[in-house]
C-alpha cells in the first residue's frame, strides 16, 4: 500500500488548507488503495478568517496542526517528524492556508519564505524522486522550494496571469491549464492541477484532484 | 435544478460537522445536478474541542453558523431564514456537532431537546412531504423530532446496540444497516447511512452518502 504524505494548512479555504480540496484528495487516495498520512507544521496561523463574513476575527488566533486535526479526524503528525523515506509520495492540498501559514506568497508574491520543515520535506522527495503533486495555489510554494534550488520545472496554478507571472519570476514554467485536467512534469515527477484557483464548484475541483491523484500514483 | 437544504453543525468531527461526509454529501449532490443550500443555527457551539488531542478547549467558543462557513466556503444562511417551500429536499450530515449544536443527544440521550429552528424546518419538510436524509449519528435528531410528533418512521445508526436502542425509545424503528448501503422509509421519505458511525475509512463512509444522495434525490 503506498503511504503519501498530504500537508495541511489549516481548515478552511480563507485562512488554512481549502476543506474540499482535503477532503476530495483523502477519498481518492483511498480509493486508489493509497494511505494518507496527514501533517502540518506546529505553528500558529498567520491570522483567522471569520469565513461568514470573510474578514479577519481580530484577537483570536489558532494553531495550523490543531486546525488541520480537524479535516484528519486527529489522526495527523507534526510535519518536523516526517522524512521522505516513510513516504512514497507527496501532495500538497490548496487553500489560502497554503499561501498564509506553509509559506507567505500570500503577502511576499515570489519573494515569499516557505516553512523550514515544509520546504525540507519537499526538497527530500524530490532528492529521491519520489512524485510530489500541489493543487491550488500549493504549485507556487513548490516554484519557490525549486526555484531556489534552480531546479528546471513545469506546473499549473491555472490561469491567472499576476500568479502565472509570480510562479515563473520564481523559476517555474507555467502551464495553463483547466482544472478539470492536470500539468504532469514527467522530469521531476510534479503534478499540479488548478481546482479552486478556477473551479465553479465542488464536482469540477474534484475531476481535476481526482485525476491528479491517480496520475501521482501512476508515478511511483 | 433541485435545491436541497444541507444542515452543518459546526466545522470538525468532535464538536462539529463530520468533515468528510459533509463534504461528499455537498459533491455527490453536485455531481447529480442538485443545488446545495447549506445552513446552520447562529448559536454558540456546546464546546470546542482540540482535534489533535481529543480534549475540550477551555475558556475557548465557537459559532456553530460561523465554524459551518468554512465547509460552506462563506456560501451559508442562518437556518432561522430558511423556510421548506424553497427546498426540494434536505439532508443532515453527521459528526458529535448534530449530537451537540443541534440538539444535546450526546448529553441527555433521548430526553434531548432539539434546536427549535432545526426541529421547525424538519417539521416543514415532513409535513410538505418532501425527502429527508440524516446521516451517520444525524439520524437520532430526526428520531426525536417525528417521535414527538408520534410519527412512526424508520431509520438507522449502523448497529451500535445503546444508540438504537435510544433512537428506539424517541419513536423510530432502528434497521441495522452498513455503511455502504442505506435504509429508505418510503412512506415518510426519509434515508439514513451509518457513514462514521461504522466506517473504518473514508471511502467505505463515501460509498453510503452517495447512494443516500442519490436515493434522496430519486424521491424529490
Amino acid at each position: 500500500m503506498a503511504k503519501v504524505g498530504v500537508i495541511l494548512s489549516g481548515c478552511g479555504v480563507y485562512d488554512g488548507s481549502e476543506i474540499h480540496e482535503a477532503v476530495i484528495t483523502l477519498l481518492a487516495l483511498d480509493r486508489n488503495g493509497a494511505e494518507a498520512i496527514c501533517m502540518a507544521p506546529n505553528i500558529e496561523q498567520m491570522h483567522v478568517v471569520n469565513h461568514l463574513t470573510g474578514e479577519p476575527a481580530e484577537g483570536e488566533s489558532r494553531n495550523v496542526l490543531v486546525e488541520s486535526a480537524r479535516i484528519a479526524r486527529g489522526n495527523i503528525r507534526d510535519i518536523a517528524t516526517v522524512k521522505a523515506d516513510e513516504l512514497d509520495a507527496l501532495i500538497l492540498p490548496g487553500g489560502f492556508g497554503a499561501a498564509k501559514n506553509l509559506c507567505d506568497f500570500a503577502i511576499k508574491g515570489p519573494e515569499c519564505e516557505v516553512n523550514p520543515e515544509v520546504a525540507r520535506l519537499i526538497r527530500e522527495i524530490v532528492a529521491a524522486k519520489k512524485p510530489l503533486a500541489a493543487v491550488c495555489i500549493a504549485p507556487a510554494l513548490v516554484a519557490r522550494v525549486l526555484g531556489e534550488d534552480k531546479l528546471t520545472h513545469q506546473l499549473t496554478i491555472g490561469n491567472d496571469a499576476d500568479t502565472a507571472a509570480a510562479v515563473k519570476k520564481m523559476g517555474a514554467s507555467h502551464i495553463d491549464c483547466p482544472c478539470t485536467s492536470f500539468v504532469i512534469d514527467r522530469d521531476n515527477k510534479i503534478v499540479s492541477t488548478p481546482a479552486y484557483m478556477l473551479a465553479g464548484g465542488i464536482a469540477e475541483a474534484a475531476e481535476g484532484i481526482e485525476k491528479t491523484v491517480k496520475a501521482l500514483l501512476e508515478l511511483i
